[in-house]
């Protein structure tokens, strides 16, 4: 449930019989045609669909990740890496200063991987109780995965693979065909000029839609294996 | 309009004819009854209302702002002030360099008050280009903060004066009558641990609703005020 | 007292039977005719008079604020906001580490407002004894604003309201008249080449000056307001 | 060939014709019963032999890396994100500063992967002269990956995979036989007392060693691998 | 002269025939018997002098340094190294932007000692204009360092050799005899309760008073070696 | 001995024993006609002989510190002093977490000083036990220093006093004579592009070569001085 459905009074509540709490964090920036949240905007609902049943409350996304290659796109915003990681931080010293102690973080943006690498020293830090991590980028764990690579291998940014009902928008239509995709050792090395131009549109390539069975499956799918990660992913008990 | 309702291409068509943005930060935080998303959901709210028929692009809100002295209310998130900072200038960066040249900062929270600071030094370093930053904090600016005495004097924290249909929540029922008000002095000096003993439910005092007249009236007061600064509130042309 | 009229010694005496200090903020900045130091000459002094008769220790003015508007104007100095919020938390740590329970941070120029946001954030943080923080812009503590406004309205930067025996300079001669008030809508969003050309010599409006008898009454006032908030100005006992 | 074994004059003369240089990143950490520079004695040698047809600098190896797992093993070392980052932006910065035009990053560790963010940032920003980087963490490049698969399935930390006659210490025998492998959901989540606990002997399962052939063609294949990067990895020209 | 005992129209016209400044640090910290402001007062004082005939403006000084051993004697205060630099740094920017072109550093207390690191970075950070950076510790400096020795060997912190008129306190005693001088390695290692425990009143060692003629010649020694530096002291012209 | 010789059991049984280790700091920048890992090669050799019969065990040199003036000559490098000091805290940290309590610092570059006052903050912060540190600038030394002054007078950077067999590099002939030496005065206030000017081939003048029998004598008693701070150089017991 959203946190921001909830008043401090049911949070305290809550904590008196769970200590779970979900931080999903996206970015806004170019996806081809859609939409700029695209990534905040499925990292935060496969987040609260997957927290629903469970009762499990849901941070509002973090609206903005590390995207300084797709600057010379309009409306792509980003954060310095220091400040990306600072903002992680103080969202994990401040939930585990209030009894929360398993925390999932639920990303849907490649780019902000470092958020890991901070997640592991923030855990190795002394600590009176133990505090949970799981870490995970719904769209490339297995399961996500392989059910993606079963419609159309190496699915890529701004492709079908994040064209979602609610990740399109009203009155875009889709180019037709399937674009050449773009190398990722390119892409790697590539300034926010270079990918502009090597991509035009912004998608990295494959078709720019499939159908809404297939687009189902893969939430399907998405949904499910974030809650089971909520249910049984924390290593220790 | 949402930022996350276009594609960049959208953006670029857009900044041919217009170079106005806007930037809504909120917080995150108790809000006596009320949602913990209270100042988030009013900040994006009035902005996107005051924007829709300028055709301003609106930037997801920034939902977690500075509210340090709240932490004893489960649910309620900080960043620490350098964090904070950070992620102002990092997203005033960005749209700086994509071509942005009014950016009008809706605020939502007393406590985010240090972003003006920063924005003084932003706007003070030397660039190729002017950029204009109008920072407003809604329910503070002179026409609301009229319109709110006139209905009941000094609304506070967690009143009356936040109680809207949409940071309401379902199912919770405000307490009857005037809560005696809590002295600023008394809070500026406070801890979480005092301002949770002090005010209980977390209410700074005053009434905990007024009628939906007062309400719709503050609030078509609010969505009219930032308006009027998107369309003239910019003081260089 | 000064502190540096004294040596450890003494404040180690006086730490057995008092905890409270005093932190004068000031910056170096144009004030029109007056002197660069202004704020940090009367921040330092009303705290010093205030203090006298308490017995209370003042340390040295902090000399360099946040005034990045100013930098067009020669002398004018400026620290960036997180070098200035880093120096307060520091003082503040080093005074907390030594005893001092009740610390007064006095301040003297209006840029400086972030440092209050730091002073919330430190008092927020956990730590073994309780450590109050009261912070007051002496200039525009209420009973000195409402001196100032009975004689004249809007007292301003650089105007008659600075301008006290000990911020006027030997052989500077102030204009006659009223200069017209600046927007303070403009100002907020200037840079400092446009502060520079809109103000011309500095002040943003006013009288330039008035006579020894106002200045005087303005001056004892705000020796007396800082004094009572020594005295009687904290929260917790 | 090392950079330590030039001088400034020699390095000079090699920019009149060449724009290359090698920046391997390792770790000083537990490697189970190897030596605790593992990480960092593999990075700069393979470096070392991948450039040293080419001619190409290679600068010292930078020993330290992100570890904070491993700080309950006595002899790890680890800095903290901000610290590492901080100094592969500094070299990155030197080394364009003087010419370099096409950087290699050979990274030793896993945990540095924070590390490819920063290059992305990195690389993002403006500069006069295009500056690119590689970056290949030479163990988990694709054909050094596919041969240790081809020899052991699932090389982990502190196995045979990392047992070189330069890892490995005189005197030191390793135990027979494999260990269970570490599940690495698990090691995700762990603190170091849990990693200490866990593993006992610090690896994390597999193998202890494999034989001279097994080993000298996994390194074969990585110098080959880095050499292959260093001549022909470039995207842009 | 003092800043503050111009406006910024006089630092105008100075920097239309001149571009030197000084800029004094400091300390507020425990000096024995001696006031806790003896290294901002000297600092000040000598720059003060040692300017005024040659017409150049002098900055207030900088009255926090890095003193963190001497915080167990209360009124001691302390900035962390990275607060200090950043200070200095920014002090630097601003003169540098208004068009000093000459800067002395003008340094009362040894432990500020890493502000000459700064310097060498800030100076060799590339800048449209040379701005040279003098740094003396004007104690330390030959002719003083000389005079000193011939008065009583190994002049130290707290002793007679910062035994000025404009030191000491009304009322304070000094003790009699030499006090046993400190070893320099032992201080070095010292923790703050430590440094108290083995100095007692704080003192370093040696005599704690000489005649005020010795001190007159050690200060006009300091006021003449200061000016010659800001006269002769500038490496490139 | 060389921590990368062990592994962390060996390290575990070390720490039963005896709690000091060795860090060498040093710097990759220009020394004339000698290699660019003159000061990281000397520190960590040096440090490396000095500690072998003691059985302490030496740290992998940090390779690059402070040297920004020195950036004009391809292949130096350089970190920020606010990154170099962090690598140090954190080294520090790491090392007082894991038992060891008497860390010595063999530093090998001038331009690193400012660690010292990182060293000197870092000792006076709370700390459950006691950690010392021995901060030694090897070639400074009194005994080094004196045996160097013995040879030739004032002994500079990239000169006879750094040219030992293993900083020379095969191929490269000295120049004959006494090169008159830069003034410390102007190198102080100089820029990489002045120091590159100045010097020419970068030393800072004098002989360029010395016979071996002096440079065995200064090594061999820096090596015993470090050996010797290494065995009575801690202040407490």
């Amino acid at each position: 449930m959203r946190l921001h459905d909830m008043n401090w009074q049911a949070v305290e509540a809550y904590l008196q019989h769970d200590d779970r709490v979900v931080l999903p964090i996206g970015s806004t920036e170019q996806h081809g045609y859609l939409s700029l949240g695209t990534d905040a905007i499925l990292a935060e609902r496969v987040a609260i669909e997957a927290a629903e049943p469970l009762g499990i409350p849901v941070l509002p996304v973090l609206p903005f990740g590390l995207a300084p290659y797709f600057t010379a796109f309009p409306g792509s915003l980003t954060l310095r890496t220091s400040t990306f990681l600072d903002v992680v931080r103080d969202l994990l010293d401040t939930l585990a200063g209030q009894g929360f102690r398993r925390i999932a973080i639920v990303n849907g943006h490649g780019g902000n991987a470092p958020a890991l690498g901070l997640v592991r020293e923030w855990v190795a830090e002394p600590r009176e109780h133990r505090v949970q991590i799981v870490f995970t980028s719904w769209y490339a764990a297995p399961r996500v995965a392989a059910a993606a690579e079963g419609h159309e291998p190496d699915p890529t940014h701004g492709s079908w693979f994040e064209n979602f009902p609610w990740t399109r928008l009203p009155g875009v239509e889709m180019p037709e065909g399937r674009k050449p995709t773009l190398s990722r050792e390119v892409v790697a090395q590539a300034t926010p000029a270079d990918i502009r131009r090597l991509t035009g549109d912004g998608s990295f390539g494959g078709s720019y839609a499939l159908s809404d069975e297939v687009m189902d499956d893969i939430w399907q799918t998405g949904v499910a294996e974030v809650r089971d990660l909520l249910t049984d992913g924390w290593a220790f008990t």
